[in-house]
């Protein structure tokens, strides 16, 4: 594994036998090495950190990471050595204080290898002494959460992402410490710590994103100490079997197309590892091909984080917090890696976004894409990302028009994400003018905020944002799919029936079976754009059938101020009952409640300057309830945002269908508005023989209708009528224009 | 009044008097003048124009502009004119064409005499012959609102705001029209509209914003038609008797601070009609000398509305849209005015916050300024500005650390500010991190959005946003100030008992009287700064005292998301109450309620990645109530924000006091929190013989304490003892730190 800088290795051994007896100088910060080839570092070679050290400060952004690093060190290092005895819980003093000391190590390690200055190794040698001290009379954390605790964090993931991000500065510093020290940290610290995450199969032979930082410590730290049987079970598990490791999570954890089941917070989270360990990979063992192993899905896996994504923030989907987004540490480094791999200039502009950089190899290059003015616009457009191993468990089907901050429509048709997957098949998300019109929730979390439950996920997470009703899909009968149980839902992935993204008309859909027992649910959506309407509307069909009478809710969660509410309902102003019992529905209270009517009504409601008019309607009669998440909350857990919900009772089939039309201006500041009146004037829907027809019909009498067909993979001819006017086509669906007639103009 | 330009204009008569015959040209652009000096421009006199026409395409600012009014000029005039029948409220179709054709006529004018371009000369001159063949026929407003309907618009005020803008692009077109089609125009339009405008004294002879827009209106267009009674009256009152008119309302109006009764939301709206008609009045009779009456209060005006800000929006003390700032177009005018008379280079970087200018001389000169790299930071500081013609009604206490977006106190100790006032005398507001922690609500309003009632003030504005529970201010008996009632309001005023703004110390105090009958309340709060605290925190003490036992309830609307409530209560988790029957009381849910007990609480909560922990108490027995604005609100017109509501019953007298503490910091990208525990350990407060005094102690023990006599006044030494420490000062208050003595920390 030593091939790539054996002769260098052995070359600057010679230059710097003499360094302990030598002050430090730049000049000799690009080549201090050790006195024996087992010392050298093999994360980043010498001879890169040769050339960053000579070459970085030449590139702005790196020299500006390099001193944003110093600066945050040497507050550090003036704060004096803190290795506490771990006690805290997320969020706590010592669990901060321990995340302080891996960015610390890093930090150290890098920053003497770019400057020479042996304070930083000084630094770096002491702290780890202190821990070589501590780590062997730990046992499980006091706070310890879950199956396995960990050590020096209560959880032993955050023990993993400790000796990841560790072990690259003593990778960095190692052959400058004097060999005794070095001993003493090799079996006081590193060792042991890679042994313990090794140790127990329920952290470390997992396919999961856990174990992914934990092979990814091990593996690095294998490297490191020369231990290739270390490596050899991160890559292949403890078994050494190929059934669990490094290389079974990338053939098995991302789709072909590059999605991670548990969707994008998750993925970013686990792409580090991936990402950090496969570098590694690289450089020391190249012949394994590890970022062209399936088609290059680790890099896809880059791109991919980055298409799910809107204004710079993640779509939410599972359990995510909502601020997080491309600029995350995490996707630092993949941007990176991927960029000095694939030479995408689109990659420089989310580095851009990003504001920083890794002081790597891969970061110079980075800085030196940027310095060359190289960076372009990444490219947000419309995919279909495929689920599962083999791309056969439905998919993230993601529509798109206007760019970055235009009009994205997210169709959740993916795998249940495991544990922390919600209960949502079939659900979406619409965003709109650089705002979260129609809205997932999210995770009921609030990280490392020690006040709340330490930061954990609070139990609303479970009985509030993993349920169906906290997303905007069908409910029957009050329950959530798989009757909430996630390894039911691993079973059962919704199928994709077709997605189709052009100019003016994009369109997904898909089937989901099993998410209730006999009850099966179809989605069509469309982004359309149209002539006579200012922005790209929203059409959305969802069939329902089940093998008994069910009731039938689906749940709109929209974001903005409600303008107007087109239909009648009993008000509930002055007591607030709650929704239901159980199931989410506890987390509801009612506002407004309808009378049960076949008519589409309408609500119009006005985010940030912007009016949303949404028109729905069902095939059998409906009410419509405005409800307001945040009842039984004793701990005040939960946001309090609003819902619109239909309610379909006592039918065995339903269709609802809508349309939601983004329209106008306010302006505050200019105390103006334009465009406050939807362009469209009517919604209906009919039904052929084996085809299903929406037709919007706009304010001068202009039509726009989506047709399904009932089968989407037979090449058949269909006709669906509507008052009259007859619609005909060929295949699973098609878009069909009429323009206005003679006296159809209001 | 033709003295600034009397030579030029018989000059250019002579090169101009062919100008029918030859086609526009650039070279002519500057000196299009009339046949005779009765139809020179004289708002902005023709030299000038000439001077804009040869220097403005050197300053880019003002290029930009020009480009920008070409722009919306054009593609108004590519739709084709279009006057139509008055039939819409605010926000309707009618109303917002009216709107556009004022800034078209503006432009046009502006726009003929920068280019010399008769284009525009011809289209304003057609839309002007509408206006004078629709105007004539044109009664009351068919959706006519209030006393005096308007005629172009629903309200007189639009009609006058219509006046003030057209009649400034007529002046500057009025010599290139045919004689004829000048007079139908002068006949039809614009006389009778200022006739109409000050035939009615409801409309003309008050003391109000509302008439500021009717005399600037009928004074600029009497200078324009050469109508010197029509000016004589703008200025001196319809009876020309000085009681109203202009000078009279520069003279009440405004404090001698050039703080404005109202608040900083209708001091902007008033303010561009007082400067632009001071503009007039300036070039056309400079020997009235108006900028300079009352020492130059109408420049002040414009600093001081500049102060009322935060982070670029105004205060939204009194009926505000919360998102008006100082980018509003009525203060493009003011800054570039006041930039122009007082060559203050601090003004520039608000023009640059604004974007934009004003195509007139004001505007070049802020242009020129911009251009050569004149532009200084404008400098928020805290001050007092006092309320009242003789300043001595109260006012508006700005307290202030950290520039533009640090910490901000408002202290509301103003007068009542007539019809839009609410009924909040010493509430107070707080800003921090760039964010409204405390709140004010604003009003309730949709500002011309039509389905809101046509953008009107809602009846929640009255029932909800004007009452007292919904500000931070004492609520006796769940009855409002003045029980509602602003007349009785505009009689009685706070007393500011003082103001001090130091470094690291900022102290406002006020008492008020006759808000309930028989009930005095006085408000000390101070921001202070000290070594052991990140951030400055606020101390606040409300002192009250009544003639009879009462309930006091004092609110704290809170921005943020609950992290902890530092106290038992009862939680209404299932069913919802309603807190009152009326005087906003109806309008808030409640959520939880605590016993009655003495010892201080806390609540704590997370605002943009910042943490607010507030430690309360009250001298007698209180119950901590968490409410929630919405109900009783039919058609959702409410934002749904929370409060804190303490509530003392039973009680003569009582003395509320707390400490807000901002701290720490959440950041959900980086996944780090610091800082998330407060470093205030305990909250007191005492009373000596004839002072109060509130102490702080730190986490080391170290403590900060406010001593405030009851009587402001005089210079005699109090003594306060709070648990053995004895604290001593002279004078009305006096801040007193201690140094943790041994054992104090915890």
């Amino acid at each position: 594994m030593k091939h790539t800088c054996l002769s260098l290795a052995l070359a600057v051994a010679t230059a710097t036998a003499t360094l302990a007896l030598l002050p430090a100088s730049p000049a000799f910060a690009a080549a201090p090495a050790a006195a024996e080839s087992s010392t050298t570092p093999v994360l980043v070679t010498a001879a890169q950190w040769q050339q960053m050290a000579s070459d970085g400060a030449r590139y702005p952004w790196f020299a500006k990471e390099q001193a944003r690093n110093k600066a945050m060190l040497e507050k550090m290092m003036k704060a004096g050595i803190d290795v506490p005895f771990p006690k805290d819980k997320g969020g706590g003093r010592t669990h901060e204080q321990h995340k302080r000391n891996y960015q610390a190590l890093l930090a150290a390690g890098t920053l003497y290898r770019l400057t020479g200055d042996t304070a930083y190794v000084d630094y770096a040698r002491r702290m780890l002494l202190e821990y070589a001290t501590l780590y062997p009379t730990l046992g499980p954390h006091p706070e310890g959460r879950g199956q396995i605790p960990g050590r020096v964090f209560w959880q032993v993931l955050n023990d993993s992402v400790w000796l990841v991000n560790a072990v690259q500065g003593y990778d960095a510093i190692r052959d400058a410490l004097p060999a005794k020290d070095r001993q003493t940290i090799d079996d006081n610290v590193f060792r042991p710590m890679a042994e313990f995450l090794a140790s127990e199969p329920k952290n470390f032979d997992q396919i999961h994103n856990h174990s992914t930082w934990a092979v990814a410590a091990t593996g690095m730290t294998g490297y490191v100490l020369r231990d290739q049987e270390l490596v050899e079970k991160s890559l292949r598990g403890s078994r050494k079997d190929d059934e669990f490791g490094f290389l079974r999570q990338v053939d098995l954890l991302f789709s072909p197309d590059g999605y991670y089941e548990e969707g994008p917070y998750y993925q970013r989270y686990a792409l580090a590892p991936f990402l950090l360990f496969a570098n590694a990979i690289e450089r020391n063992e190249p012949q394994r091909r590890i970022f062209e192993r399936r088609d290059g899905v680790l890099l896809k896996a880059v791109d991919v984080l980055v298409q799910s994504s809107y204004d710079g923030l993640f779509f939410p989907i599972n359990d995510a917090i909502l601020d997080k987004g491309v600029d995350t540490e995490e996707l630092v480094a993949g941007i990176g890696i991927a960029y000095s791999r694939s030479g995408d200039d689109r990659l420089l502009s989310v580095a851009e976004q990003q504001g920083r950089l890794l002081l790597t190899p891969e970061g110079l290059k980075v800085a030196q894409g940027l310095a060359a003015g190289k960076a372009k616009p990444f490219d947000y457009t419309p995919m279909l990302l495929r689920d599962g191993p083999d791309g056969d468990k439905g998919g993230l089907a993601i529509l798109r028009m206007g760019g970055e901050r235009g009009q994205a429509l997210v169709q959740k048709d993916t795998m249940q994400g495991m544990g922390h997957g919600h209960f949502d098949k079939l659900n979406w998300l619409f965003y709109d003018n650089g705002q979260r019109v129609v809205t997932d929730y999210g995770s009921a979390r609030f990280l490392n905020v020690e006040a709340k439950r330490g930061g954990i996920y609070l139990a609303e997470n479970r009985s509030w944002a993993k349920q169906t009703i906290a997303h905007n899909t069908l409910v029957v009968d009050e329950k959530s799919h798989f009757n909430g149980d996630w390894k039911v839902g691993e079973e059962h992935a919704p199928t994709v029936r077709f997605f189709k993204a052009g100019k003016d008309t994009q369109v997904a859909s898909a089937t989901m079976r099993d998410a209730y027992p006999g009850v099966v649910f179809t989605r069509t959506q469309a982004l359309l754009k149209h002539p006579e309407l200012g922005l790209p509307v929203v059409l959305d069909l969802l069939q329902v059938s089940a093998d008994k009478a069910a009731r039938f809710d689906l749940p709109l969660h929209f974001n903005g101020h409600i303008v107007s509410t087109g239909f009648e309902a009993e008000r509930f102003v002055d007591q607030r009952p709650v929704l239901g019992r159980e199931n989410g529905y506890q987390h509801l209270w009612l506002d407004a409640r309808s009378q049960a009517d076949s008519d589409p009504r309408t609500l119009a409601w006005l985010l940030d300057g912007r009016f949303y008019s949404y028109r729905f309607g069902s095939s059998a009669p409906s009410q419509a309830l405005l409800v307001e998440s945040g009842a039984n909350d004793p701990e005040f857990n939960l946001r309090r945002e609003p819902a619109l919900v239909q309610r379909v009772d006592g039918q065995r089939a339903v269709s609802f269908f809508s349309v939601l039309e983004p329209h106008g201006e306010y302006n505050g500041t200019a105390e103006y508005v334009h465009g406050a009146d939807s362009q469209i004037r009517d919604l209906k829907r009919a039904r052929g023989s084996d085809a299903e027809l929406v037709e919007v019909t706009l304010a001068s009498g202009a039509r726009i209708a989506l047709g399904v067909a009932d089968d989407s993979s037979a090449d058949v001819e269909h006709t669906v009528n509507v008052d009259g006017r007859s619609y005909r086509w060929r295949g699973s669906h098609a878009r069909i224009d009429r323009a206005a007639g003679k006296g159809d103009a209001r």
